[in-house]
């Protein structure tokens, strides 16, 4: 799904900004760690993971929670209102699987790198 | 609806980049002309504008028509293409009017800027 030619890495949706639907879509069946997201989104940068995890927090889409263990463990989660964002996600990978074909192959005969 | 102040604005879902949702919006009624669309997208720059515009073409959403008149004419409108994504732009409103009062909280809360 996220690999770098996935169609969907071209999709014309996008949650908020270019990687928090990445990390809607990784959170969607239960909450990980920043070592557990950065497999499926090895293509973002630490620095630009972290930022993208900061703002959605704030906005009440993620949350962060520390365990007191040894080493330290901190996992990350939807919220509810993270989890609303689910269908829309849904919705525009349907429209990419029925359409994106059609955009791409006018970008390209645009002269244009698909 | 964009007004800067309106909550669809602030919304988490844009298509492709920040403002060709808005010029979907601003076609789907029929064909605008450049200085029609900046009226509605007066916060765009026209530079900004036309980027978006070539853009959108080259995708194959837009598509631009030179009348031959006097003074010349350019009509942009939606393509059968461009017009798959206004459902998605109406789930992404419906979504905003259900859910943004809670993300605008949530920010408001972690001390950042609504």
């Amino acid at each position: 799904m996220f690999h770098p030619l996935c169609p969907s890495s071209a999709v014309p949706f996008r949650v908020g900004d270019k990687w928090s639907g990445m990390v809607i879509r990784c959170l969607q069946d239960g909450p990980r760690r920043f070592g557990e997201l950065r497999v499926p989104l090895r293509a973002v940068t630490p620095k630009v993971l972290s930022e993208t995890l900061r703002a959605m927090e704030r906005d009440g889409l993620v949350t962060r929670t520390a365990y007191d263990e040894n080493p330290p463990r901190v996992e990350y989660a939807l919220t509810p209102l993270g989890r609303t964002l689910i269908p829309l996600l849904d919705a525009a990978r349907t429209w990419s699987e029925t359409h994106l074909p059609a955009l791409l192959a006018a970008r390209r005969a645009a002269g244009r790198p698909a």
